[in-house]
Parts: structure tokens; sequence; C-alpha cells
């Protein structure tokens, strides 16, 4: 399938960007993969960015040769989405890295691509205000907006498609388009912001993005509760939401997940289905929601209800969730990540757990389940070890069963992880040929010659 | 510019149609135009439409004659989106007005696009649920995911953007398109269910959403507070967002809005800018935040503040809220409405407003201002007489000034209202003719023959 990559291109892409490109086959390695099982497709070359210059002279190079792009921020994509399918270049934003903006009284901020959250969120920690949209992985914000990416806090704040104001990006022919402005709502013209959020570069280069942030909490109070089931974890999110309590998280893990945790991370949870929750607010107001949380979550036979606002003990319970897929992998020494996630109507999820826990007792698993309840999202972390084909057709006929069972239930094959390679024929089943269709339209009519990280999504 | 319809098509369309179609002067008249300065431009015909199978008939029929499509809710669009400027069908969708499905575990309904929101908010009323998005008109939920509508209750529960979770629509060619799944949250593919929010019929014809619902909140509190000028209430505004006030509702009125509004619905409210907020939640919550909220505003020297849990004053105070575009119609006897909004950063809005007061004052105008503040977002309610060229030619240079100075600011020429015919000129300013070519593209892409709604937005 490769492209045969001209010479004189290498040498044109080498005279352009001189040390700031590589063949190296490590380098070309590192860029053909996320953090999953598939497979790696090296690109022929790795581009590493500066500039929206840069990127504007590399797409027109590239659509001179029609070579393949496709964009890199910190490779914490799991459904495939840096494989280099058809060869071309790797764009490595990791240097285009710079914050050009913090504006405080709009609560808005600019920044490059190669920004991670984390570097975000600690250049920020002065201003009183935070970036809300966690991924758990360090990702950089043109990964999460290009994977629609959310979350632990999403209930609360809501995922990237809320929350970038505005994007620039490198279309096709080499321009530059501004979508979205600094005002906080617009209805001028076509949602364009949205449609590059979750487009995972098939479109163009995302080269800056405008994101809203929020003021710090007054107070934050973490707390837990262990469940003697799923059903009954579930029911408490249900009725948490509908009573209206200002969940900032709400998070499952069942009992493998818990296991795998306390072994990976030496705590000591009690190892049966447990709900991780969060309250933002005045120091009033999130003891009033987490003491109504409470008392629902009892109600549903919750055990041990544990709540906290010391910074270590909080910063231990999250770091614990947030090691939930490190945890996983260690479970098999040698282990690599075999991710993937559905989303759901809330109402349906008990019963779509219930029935994959069931699913895995059959074939004999303890895979860790995990998910962002409160939106109907879930994860299962299998680990596998390199070439045991077993275990991945295995993995893959769960996925498969795992993917029906969202989707008898009017769910998603994709909560935030994407659709990549891994999830392109669920993606036709879930949304019918018609409205795949439209998206390959719209593919077709602004990347025509199909160089934007083609393979991908359609 | 009118396309001549061919006798044939009139024929099939009432072979099709019977009862459900209609050439009637009077209907076509009211077809023709929203609520607005916009010149009425009647479609050729008017199509009932009862059900999504009369609309895909209808769009086979129209794409076999080339005849264009004009989609029709409640008919409360400002910016000429109803014109039909090439002459059609205007499909009339106040007969899709079934709602059906309240699913009260998922905090979501269904319904087709006819529903106005205070019908559904009717048959909401005892789930102890509500749709919040509120534009003021009682719009049909299909007007307002066509202008991607927003108002009073944004800031907490943002517009119909964040709200809307999936669409049916029918495209061009006859293909009905689902666009998102009945989870809260999907990376499944390009979004799709954005692109088609805020699309002004232009892009097919929505035939079922399905909405987020909430929760209708424990208590709520209602408040309003006088300032010495816009500046100070503005600041206000900013203090109460940095500070993470729960705001549910804050609007601003100044002091012409009041003394129209005053006249109008014969209420005594001092005529001085004025906030009037709203607070949701638990008794506890609504309280402690009410006071932090009078706090800051006195601190900006706010004067009067009065709060209120009684249904009969709050709802007596958001009437009168409401009603204010009628009030300004009525400060000019046969006057007709020619509305302009705007939304800029939360930071310059003070001196956006300020200036557009002293630019009102130098054309010797007391024309009412009300803003959703805490967005940014501000209205202009101008009250011309028929046939006024003058008094229109003003308006429209002032409307001028007015986006020259949200432009400079980094703001959108509107906020709500859409593009229509009104700002078309206006969009490729703020956006750039590459962001608007791309915009362009889209449309063609997916309606090659310019049949939905032709001649609006791009």
């Amino acid at each position: 399938m490769s492209f045969s990559i001209p010479a004189e291109f290498s040498s044109r892409l080498k005279t352009l960007f001189g040390e700031r490109c590589s063949d190296n086959a490590s380098v070309r390695e590192q860029h053909g993969h996320g953090e999953s099982h598939h497979a790696v497709a090296p690109p022929d070359w790795v581009v590493f960015v500066e500039s929206e210059a840069d990127v504007v002279a590399l797409v027109k190079l590239c659509d001179e040769f029609g070579v393949p792009m496709i964009p890199f921020g910190a490779g914490t994509s799991v459904e495939g989405q840096l494989q280099a399918l058809h060869g071309g270049v790797s764009v490595g934003c990791s240097r285009m890295n710079r914050i050009l903006a913090v504006e405080v009284n709009d609560l808005a901020c600019v920044v490059e691509p190669g920004v991670t959250r984390e570097q975000l969120n600690h250049h920020l920690r002065d201003t009183g205000l935070f970036f809300p949209v966690d991924p758990g992985a360090n990702a950089t914000i043109g990964g999460m907006v290009a994977t629609s990416a959310s979350g632990t806090t999403t209930i609360r704040y809501g995922g990237m498609k809320h929350n970038v104001m505005a994007l620039r990006a490198v279309l096709a022919n080499g321009d530059v388009v501004t979508t979205g402005s600094g005002a906080r709502k617009s209805s001028a013209g076509f949602n364009l912001t949205e449609l590059f959020t979750g487009s995972e570069g098939t479109l163009g280069i995302i080269t800056q993005a405008r994101l809203k942030l929020y003021g710090i909490p007054e107070a934050v109070v973490a707390a837990r509760a262990q469940f003697p089931d799923v059903e009954r974890a579930v029911r408490s999110v249900i009725d948490l939401i509908q009573s209206g309590v200002a969940l900032a998280r709400i998070e499952l893990l069942d009992h493998n997940a818990l296991r795998a945790v306390n072994r990976y991370c030496k705590t000591t949870y009690p190892e049966s289905p447990t709900l991780f929750l969060e309250f933002h607010g005045t120091p009033a107001a999130v003891l009033e929601q987490a003491e109504m949380a409470r008392m629902l979550c009892e109600e549903h036979e919750a055990a041990g209800w544990t709540q906290t606002d010391d910074e270590t003990e909080k910063k231990r319970m999250w770091h614990a969730r947030h090691n939930a897929y490190y945890a996983a992998l260690a479970e098999v020494p040698g282990g690599k990540g075999w991710v993937t996630d559905v989303c759901v109507p809330v109402s349906r999820l008990a019963d779509c757990i219930g029935e994959t826990q069931a699913d895995l007792r059959l074939e004999g698993l303890q895979i860790p389940i995990v998910g962002h309840v409160g939106d109907g999202n879930f994860h299962l972390l299998f680990s596998l070890k390199e070439g045991d084909g077993d275990a991945l057709a295995q993995a893959q006929r769960i996925n498969q069963r795992l993917i029906q069972r969202a989707h008898a239930v009017g769910g998603t094959c994709t909560g935030e992880h994407g659709i990549g390679v891994g999830k392109k024929a669920h993606l036709v089943v879930e949304k019918g040929a018609a409205t795949v269709a439209v998206m390959r339209t719209i593919k077709q009519a602004l990347d025509p010659k199909n160089l934007f990280n083609p393979g991908k999504i359609v």
C-alpha cells in the first residue's frame, strides 16, 4: 500500500526543514503508532514543525507531490490514528508548544497544538484558572481537539467540543482558516470549529486553538464508595444525576480494575465495584452536595463512604484512577494495551456493563472495566502479549460483541477514543451508509487528493 | 431572480399533498418573512409536511424540477432566513409537532421539528424535567436547531449546539441521515450534529431532534440590581463569572430598555442599567450564590438589590425581560422590528456597549439595549416605521459600526440570530474569504443544485 516518496520531494523537504526533518528508522517507528495494539506503520519522514509557516510550507510541498500527512501530538491515541497507512510525512507538533495568550478576564487562552494539558495547567497555576478536559494521558491540545477528547470531568465541564472556542488550521490548498472567534458564542455560519474537532487530522492541520478556561473551584471534595455490584453503583449514578447533584467527576472502577490498581499503585481499596466522585464549588455547597450523594449512594447499599478535601489524599485517589490503564497493562508481564470504549444511554449502562462482565467471565477473563459513568461511557482495558494471536482474536470478539451491545441500546462505538482505523466498520453500522457518505463527501470536498491522514474515519 | 415554477411541478405537488399545499397569496406572504425588517419574499408554494416521508417525497420532487426549498418553523427568525429569494417551496413544519419520546432516566427526549419550546416544556411539566434553551420567542425546535439558538439560560445550560444530541435530516438526494446517537457523548466520526445545527436550512431539512433535558432545579431565586452605568454592571458580571458564582441567567437591560418595558408591561423598575439574575440549585446553594452575587454587585455600586423565590414575582420579572423586544417595537407606533446582535469577549463588553450608546446618542436615538451579558452577547432593538428609508439607513449605519466594533475586539457579528441574508457580507469580514470558501465548499458538496434555502449564509 505504501506510497513511494520521490527523491525530489525528499531533497526539497531537507532544504526546507534541515535538521527538523528525519528519516531515521527509530524516529519513524516512534511516529508510526499510538498507545495501543494497532500495528506500527511508520511514515517515510518525520518533520518537526515549529510554526504555522512551517505547516503551510509542508502542506504545499506535500500537495505538490501527493504525499500524505499525519499530524502527531503526544502519540497517546489508541485507535490507530497515527499509522502511516500510505506512508508519507508525520507532522510532529511537539515543538509548536507555545502558550500564546492567557486572557484572564475572558477565561480563555490561545495555544499552539503541541502544548500538553499538563503544561497548560502548570502555566495557568498562578492565574486561578484551569483547563478542565482530562483524558487521563498527558495528551497535546492538538491531539485532544483532533480526537474530540473528553474524560473524567466531562460531566461537569464538557469535552473538547464544548471547550474549543476557535481553531486555526491549514487546509489542503495551503490556505489558513480561522474558525470561531473570541466571543463565547456565535451563530455566524457553519460550525467549523466543531467540524474540525474530532476530525482526527483528516481535514487539515490544526495550528492554534482558543480554549475556554474555568476558575479553580474554591472548594474540592473527593469521595468514594463501594457497592455490592455494578448494577447498584450505576443506579446511584442515575439517581445522582436526576436529583441534580452537581458532580464534577463520577468514575466507576469494577473489582478487576481495583485489583489491578491496588497491585500497581500499592493502594488498599476494597476490591468491589467503586465510585470515585468529586464535587467543585463553594465550601458550603460541596459539603451539601457530598452529603446528598452519600445518602443517595447508601440507599443503593453503598458501603465505606469516604470523603476528603485533603490534597494528598485526593491526589492519591485520582492518581490511582488515572493509572488504571497502566495497572491493567501490568497485569500481563510485557503486555501491550488493547483498549476499547463505548458510550450508551445511562439507563442502559448497568445492563451493558453487566452483560459485558458476564461475557468476560464466559471467556475466562478478568479484564478491568473503568468508566466515566455519568456520561454512560466505559472502557475495557485488555493487556495482550505481543504476538499472541489467540488472545488478540479473543479481545476482538469481545469488542465486537461489546459494540453490538452498545448499538442495540442506541449507544455509540466510541465515547472518546475516536474511529481511527480500529472502528471504521463499526462507524458504518452505527451511522448507516448514508451518514458515512456525508462524512466522505465532506472529506473529499475539503481534501480532494486525500492527503490528510488517509484511511482514517472514512 | 424568482425561479419560474413549471406547471408539471405544481400539478405533481398537488397530487402528492392535496389540501396540504397552498399557493394562496396570504399563506405565501405569511411564509415569506420572519420577525424583522427584511422585505417579504414569498415562496411560490407552501407545503405543510406531516411526516418524514412527506419531506422525502417533497425533496425528491423539488430535486427533480430544481425547485428551492425553505424550511419554516414558527417564523421568528430575524435575519431574513425565511425569504424565498429564488421562489420555490416553503416547507411548513408546524404539523410535524409530535413529541416522540421522553426518556426520563436518560434526561433526553425526541421531538419532531415543529414542536415549540413552550409546547415541549408544557409536555414535560409532570416529569420534573425541562428543556432550558430560551431564545425568548416561542420558536420551534427545528428553527432553534437551524439558527443555533441560545438565550437567557445559555450561561448555565449552553445553547442548542450543546443540547442537541442527534438529528435526523433529509438530504438533497432524498437520503435520510442520522447524526449522533442516544449516548451523551461520542467520538464516532465527524460532528455532523453540530454541522447541521446553525446551518439555517442550507444543508438539509431536519425531521427529528434528540435533545438533552435537565432536572427542574429544587430552588430558583431571581434577583435584580440597578447600576449607575453599564460599565459597572458589566464589571460586576466579570467578577461574578470569575468568582465562580453559579449563574443560571444574567441579563442586562439598559435605561432605554427599562423605560420601554415599564411602559409596555406596566412595571415600575428604576430606569437605569439593571441586571436581572437567576440562580438554580438546592435551597442552601441558591441563597449562598445570591448572597455572593449581591455583595459583588454592591462592590460595583449596585443599588436596590431585590431577590425573590416567589413564583408570581419571578414570572413578572422574566415576562418583562422577554417582552423587551415587543416593548421596543411599541415605542414607535406601527413600528416594525429591526434588531441586531453581536457577541464580544466579556472583557470588552462594557466598552463595546458604552461606545454603542454614545453612537446612538450622537444619532439622536434612544434605542433599547438588552443582553445576555454573561456570554458577552447584546442586542439593539430598533423599531422602524414601514417605508421610512432614512430611519432604515440610519439603523444600517449604526449596525455597520456596531459590527465593526465587535470585530475590532475579536467578537462575532451575531451571537444568536444567524447570518441569513442580513449578515452575509459581515460573515466574510469576520471569517475571511478562505473560511467562507470552506463553508461554500461544504454547501456545494452536500447540495450541489443549491436547492436548500439558496442565498443564505454563503
